[in-house]
This record gives structure tokens, C-alpha cells and sequence, in this order.
């Protein structure tokens, strides 16, 4: 059975003398965009800025519902996101949960961008 | 009339004597995030990859169904979005539509991730 052998042919003539291909896998390109969708929040982005440029090195939660102008209901569930998604640690100190920037983690997510632009820009 | 003043010393006192700050407006967080929106998606993770990798510069809407696996109305509504956040460009040949990489664009958001992570990063 070859019937539909020459359909197939034709697509790739009209269109694609040399078929182009990704650079990355599809498993990879679905790993990368969840850790884009992690990050892809503007109240996400402002908590990473506060914790990233923190001097103590931990900010806990109760500092950071105002600068964010949010309830902690609301930034406790964009701390949880960011913490599945490996860019923050969390520390339980008495009542309060303090939270860490993992080191390298933005570093990563560059890394990640450069695979997606192929060798000229890795 | 000071009777709330109390209340605001007193939560500052508990647990913020030094209030974080973040390193970005909320203004430019919520454009990092749509920006990253923009790629935090399988399907266009892919597709960049296959333009950015191309080595004709331009690849043709028609060429990148089969990768996919994804229709065309599918793959066009995806670059539509990577277009309007500018990664791509799009031109019209003919019958077909092009896209090609727009020089710069993941090196923006390399930058864009470097200024959340504060000067450290930067």
C-alpha cells in the first residue's frame, strides 16, 4: 500500500526543499516554557526583584505583601509558583516563611534562551 | 487626628526595619512579564527555535506545520503572538507568509531577567 506516498512527496516539494528542524527537542521546549510561564507574572516578576536585591539574603513573607500592594493569600500562592519552578527556597523561621533566590536559577532561564536561538546565540 | 499612626509603626517595627524594595517599577514588571508571556509556550519555543536555526533567514509559514505537528490556523495564531512581541518579523511572498528572527530579541530578555535579578545579576 503507497497510495499515500505521493501526497507527501508533493507537500515536501512545493515547500520544503530542505525541511527545517528545531534546535530543541519537544520535551525540552515544554520543560523551558513552563519555567517561562513561572516567571511570566508582573506581581512574580516584583517578588523576584524584592527577594533577588534583598542585602539579608531572606526576605519573609509578611515584607512583602506591601511593597506589592497585594493580600498574603495572593503572594503566598506566587511564592509557591516560584518556588516549584526552583528560582526561590523557602525557610520556615517561627510563624513566618522566608524566601531565598536559588543561585544560578535566572542564570538558567538565560541558558535556556540561548538553546532556543541556536548556536548563534549560545 | 493620629490614631492610626500607631498600628503602621507598630507592623514596621515587627518585621521590617529595613522595607524591601524592588529592583524594577511595577510598570516595567508587567512588561517583562507580557514579554515572557509571549514565549512561555511549547508550541512557540519551537517555532523560534526552528526560524532562529534556519539558515535561509526566513522560513515559510508552510514549512512549519509538519514540525509542529499543529495546523495552520494553530501555527499562525502562535507566531501572530510572537510577532506583536517582537521576536519575529513576518513578510509576504506570493501565497506565503515568512518569518524570520528579529536580531536582538532573546538578547532583550537576557537583559530584561538580568535587571530582576538586581545589580548582582546585572
Amino acid at each position: 500500500m503507497t497510495i499515500a506516498e505521493p501526497l507527501e512527496l508533493r507537500d515536501v516539494t512545493v515547500c520544503a526543499p530542505n525541511a527545517p528542524h528545531s534546535s530543541i527537542s519537544a520535551e525540552r521546549a515544554a520543560e523551558v516554557a513552563a519555567t517561562l510561564k513561572a516567571l511570566a507574572d508582573p506581581a512574580r516578576i516584583r517578588l523576584l526583584s524584592i527577594i533577588f536585591a534583598s542585602e539579608e539574603g531572606a526576605v519573609c513573607v509578611c515584607d512583602l505583601t506591601q511593597p506589592l500592594g497585594l493580600g498574603q493569600p495572593t503572594v503566598s500562592h506566587h511564592l509557591k509558583i516560584l518556588v516549584a519552578a526552583g528560582f526561590l527556597s523557602r525557610e520556615k523561621r517561627g510563624t513566618w516563611a522566608y524566601f531565598s533566590p536559588v543561585p544560578g536559577a535566572l542564570e538558567r532561564v538565560t541558558s535556556d534562551l540561548a538553546s532556543v536561538g541556536g548556536p548563534a546565540n549560545a
